[in-house]
C-alpha cells in the first residue's frame, strides 16, 4: 500500500477522539452531533469533550484545552468558529495530532473579505505542522469499522461501498436512503472546502482500500484536475465508479462557489470523461441511491430480458413503457410455461403473457407463489421485477395488496435469477406502516427494493449499461 | 350544446342507479365496490341492488331481476360475468335503462376464442337497443357533482379537472394521489375496452363541458384515429390538454392488446400529435399528477425565472441543477434586497444568493418568515420554490425541520407570486406522520406541493413549455 493509503487508513481509524468547541452547557447545541453519534456508535477508544469552560459532559471529564488530555489525541473534531481555526491546528501540532476535522464554515465560501486569507492559512499549517485536515465546512468521517460517526442512526453495520461526497447533508440523505434500504458503507467522507485532504486523495485511498468495491462521489469541483484524472481512471478500472457532478449551469456554478468555493467546469467535459472511462454518472442524490442499491443486490443482471410481474392491467402497462423506453426487452412467455401457469391459475390466459398482471380475482397467496417459481425458472429472463403501487389501491383492497407483496417476497426465496422489488411510497399515514411493513421483508432478505418504476427502470439501465461497456472494453 | 354532449351529461348525471351481479352474501367481494362507493358518497336518488338470490342488502330490497325494480332505472353497473352481459343489455333496454357500464373482464382483451363474439355482441346491441355502453372491462364513473363514484374514499369535492383514463388501477391512482394533494375533479371516466362509449365520445363532452377546464388523458389505443384528431385539436384549443400515451415499445403493444384490446400505434405518431397541438405529453402517472398539481395551483408560473430557497447547501446546489438543466434561469438576487436581509439576518452572506440555503445556525423562523416574505416581493422572478428533505435532516433537527416548513407556509400567506413547496416522502413511519402534517398544511392552502426535485422541475417545465407555445402559436 501507498503512503497516502496508510496516513489515510489511520486518520479513518484514530484511537482516541477529541471534540473541541463542543457546547456543555446546551445539550441540543449543534455541536454536539459528533459526541452524541460516536458515544452511541460505541467507539471503543477514548473520547475527549474540549471546552475553555470545564467541567462534566455525560460522565465525562471536559478538558479546558488539548494540553489539559493526558493521554494521546489521534483525531480532532473541531467545532470553533472559523476566525480560531488556525490557532487550534497549531494548537493540535503541539499535542501531536495526526488530522484534525473542520466541520464550521465560514471560509472561502463565504467570499467575503473578512474571511480571506483564513483557508489559506490552515492549508499552509496543514503543511508546515504536517497534521492532515478534513473540511472545512464539512461532515466529515462516517466508518462503521472504527466506529467514527457524524449521525446518530447510521448503521453500525459495515458494508462495501465507498462515498465521498462534497456535501455533508447530501451525504446524510445518501446514508440514511440507501441505508434503509439496505446498503452498507466502508467509509464516507464529507470533505467541503477541501483545505487540505480533496476529493483526489480520498479516490485514491477508496480505490486501494479492501473494504470498498463500490466508490460513489459527490463533487462540486475538482481542485487538482490532471491528477483526478489519473486516478477516476484507475479506479473505474477498479470498480463500479458512480459519479454526481452538481453545478450544471450559471447559477448552479454559483451556488457550488458559495456553498464549497468550488469551481464546476463544463458539463460537457464531464460528460465526456464518464463515457470515457466508464463512470456511472448519476443527476441526483435519488439516482444515487437507486444504483447503490441496484449495485448492492442486482451487480449484474446478466442482460436486457426482463420478466415484469405485477398487479392492473393498466400499471403492468405503464412499467413495460418505462423499461422498453430504456432498451429493455420482455421476451415473449413461451406456450410451454403458459400451459403450466393456466394447469392450476384462476387467472385469465391473457394475463399470462410478459408483463403479468397478476391481480385478477385476488388470487390466493400460494397460486402466486407458485406462479412466480415457475416463472423465475425461465431461463430466456435474466432479471425479475415484481411491482405494487399502494394509491391504486381502493381501501377495501389494501389487506390484499399487504398479502400480495408477502407471497412475492415468498415466491422470490432461492430464485435463480436477480431480482428487484418495487413498491411505492404511500402517501397516507396509517398505510404507510403497512407499506413500511412490506418494504422491510425485503430489504432484510437483501433484496433490491425501489420506490420507484422510473427511478428502477433508470437504475437497472446505467448499471446493465455499466456491464455492458466493460464487458465491451 | 351537441346532442352527443347531452346524452352524455345524463350519463354522468343519473336519477338512479342498479348494481346488477352484485354479490349479497360477501361484504368483502370486489362486486360491492360500486354500491359502497355511491352510499358513501350520498348518491340522492334510489340504488338498487339486483341478484337472483333477492333478500336484503344494508337495509335496502334486493331485487331478483331488473323488471322487479319499481321505479325508473336510469343507469346500470354490471358486474356480472361477460357471458351474461348480451342478456342483461336487452333485459335493460326491456327496463327503458339509459346506460350500462360492463366493470366484468372477459371480452377482446383475452384473444381467446372461447369469447370471441361477445364484445361485438355488446356493440350490436348498444347500436339496436340505443341503449350506451361503458367499458366492458373498466371501473366507470366518478362525478362528484352526481355523487356517482368507483371508490370510497374519493374526494366529495368537485373540481375542474375532467380524466378519461382507459385504465382503472391507474384513474385511481390519480384521482388518489392528486387528490391527496387538493386536485379536485369534474369527471373521470374509466372506460376499458370500448365497446360502444370510447375515447372520442368523452373528449367531445369535457371539451364543451362547462364544469371542466383541464383535461387529462391515459390512452391505450384509439379506435378512430380520423375523429379523434379532430377531437383533440378542438379540445387543445379550448383547454390544456394532458395526455398519457401508453403502450410504447413490442411488450407495451402487447399489453395494452391483452389489457384492453387496444391498437397502441407509433411513438413517434404521438409525439408529432403532442407538438402539432401543444398536448402536454406525460410520461407517467406520477409525472400527470405533478402536472395536475401545477396546472390547478400554478397555471401560469409567467416565465422562466425562478426563486429557490431551501435547506442546506449541496440541496440547494442539487435542486438549482433540476431546474438549470430543464432552461429555467435563477437571477442574481440584487444587491438592495441582498442588503435589506443582511440587515436582520443571522445567515452568513454567501446563503443570501439565488440559491438560498436558509438553515445555517437553526435560525429563528420570524427572521426566516420575515426574509421570504421580502424575497418574494422581488420582482425580477416569476416563481418561488420552497423545499426541504427529512431524509437529509439528524434526528436532533428533526423538529426544527417541521418549524422550518411551518415558517415557509407561514411566509408564503398573500405572496404576489405563485409558489410550490417540495418535501420529499419520509420512509421512517415516525417521521411520516410529521411530513404528512407539513404536507397537510400547504395542500389546504391550496399550494403546489411536490414530493421530489426532479418531479416538480419537470411539472413545471412542462408547463412553462405549454404556456410559451399557447403565447407563440
Amino acid at each position: 500500500m501507498t503512503k497516502l493509503y496508510d496516513s489515510l487508513d489511520r486518520i479513518f481509524h484514530p484511537q482516541s477522539v477529541a471534540f473541541v468547541g463542543i457546547s456543555i452547557s446546551n445539550p441540543f447545541h449543534w455541536t454536539r452531533t459528533f459526541w452524541y453519534s460516536c458515544r452511541e456508535f460505541g467507539f471503543q477508544g477514548p473520547l475527549y469533550p474540549v471546552n475553555p469552560s470545564g467541567g462534566e459532559l455525560d460522565g465525562c471529564r471536559v478538558y479546558k484545552s488539548l494540553d489539559e488530555i493526558p493521554g494521546n489525541v489521534d483525531y480532532v473534531i473541531s467545532t470553533v468558529s472559523a476566525a480560531i481555526a488556525p490557532e487550534i491546528v497549531r494548537n493540535c501540532a503541539r499535542k501531536g495530532v495526526k488530522a484534525i476535522h473542520f466541520c464550521t464554515a465560514g471560509f472561502d465560501e463565504t467570499g467575503e473579505t473578512a474571511t480571506a486569507g483564513l483557508q489559506g492559512e490552515l492549508t499552509r499549517l496543514a503543511g508546515e505542522t504536517g497534521i492532515r485536515i478534513i473540511g472545512p465546512n464539512c461532515m466529515g468521517i462516517y466508518c462503521p469499522s472504527s466506529r467514527l460517526s457524524y449521525g446518530t442512526g447510521f448503521s453500525k453495520e459495515a458494508g462495501n461501498v465507498g462515498f465521498i461526497s462534497q456535501s455533508g447533508a447530501n451525504s446524510i440523505y445518501v446514508i440514511h436512503e440507501a441505508g434503509w434500504r439496505g446498503v452498507r458503507f466502508s467509509k464516507v467522507v464529507s470533505y467541503g472546502n477541501a483545505c487540505d485532504l480533496n476529493e483526489c486523495d480520498f479516490l485514491e485511498y477508496l480505490t486501494d482500500d479492501p473494504e470498498t468495491s463500490i466508490i460513489a462521489l459527490y463533487l462540486e469541483g475538482v481542485s487538482d484536475g490532471r491528477r483526478f484524472l489519473r486516478l477516476i481512471e484507475k479506479a473505474a478500472a477498479k470498480k463500479p465508479v458512480i459519479l454526481i457532478k452538481a453545478g450544471y449551469g450559471e447559477a448552479g456554478a454559483r451556488a457550488t462557489a458559495t456553498h464549497t468555493a468550488s469551481l464546476a467546469g463544463s458539463d460537457t467535459v464531464w460528460e465526456t470523461l464518464c463515457r470515457q472511462f466508464n463512470l456511472i454518472r448519476s443527476k441526483n442524490a435519488e439516482e444515487l441511491v437507486d444504483l447503490l442499491v441496484t449495485l448492492t443486490f442486482m451487480p449484474d443482471p446478466g442482460g436486457r430480458n426482463a420478466l415484469l410481474i405485477g398487479m392492473g392491467g393498466g400499471t403492468t402497462v405503464l412499467m413495460t413503457d418505462e423499461f422498453e423506453r430504456r432498451g429493455f426487452r420482455l421476451p415473449v412467455l413461451p406456450e410451454s410455461i403458459r400451459q403450466k401457469l393456466l394447469g392450476f391459475s384462476q387467472l385469465a390466459g391473457n394475463m399470462l403473457r410478459n408483463p403479468i398482471d397478476y391481480s385478477q380475482n385476488m388470487i390466493a397467496s400460494d397460486e402466486l407463489i407458485r406462479a412466480v417459481d415457475i416463472l423465475t425458472d425461465w431461463d430466456e429472463v435474466n432479471f425479475c421485477v415484481g411491482f405494487i403501487r399502494p394509491s391504486q389501491m381502493p381501501p377495501y383492497a389494501w389487506s390484499f395488496m399487504q398479502k400480495w407483496g408477502h407471497s412475492m417476497f415468498t415466491a422470490y426465496r432461492g430464485s435463480r435469477i436477480p431480482l428487484a422489488f418495487i413498491c411505492d411510497n404511500a402517501v397516507l399515514p396509517e398505510r404507510h406502516t403497512a407499506t413500511y411493513s412490506i418494504w422491510q421483508e425485503f430489504v432484510k432478505a437483501r433484496i433490491a427494493l425501489y420506490y420507484s418504476y422510473p427511478g428502477a427502470a433508470e437504475a437497472l439501465r446505467l448499471v446493465v449499461q455499466y456491464n455492458e461497456r466493460k464487458q465491451g472494453a
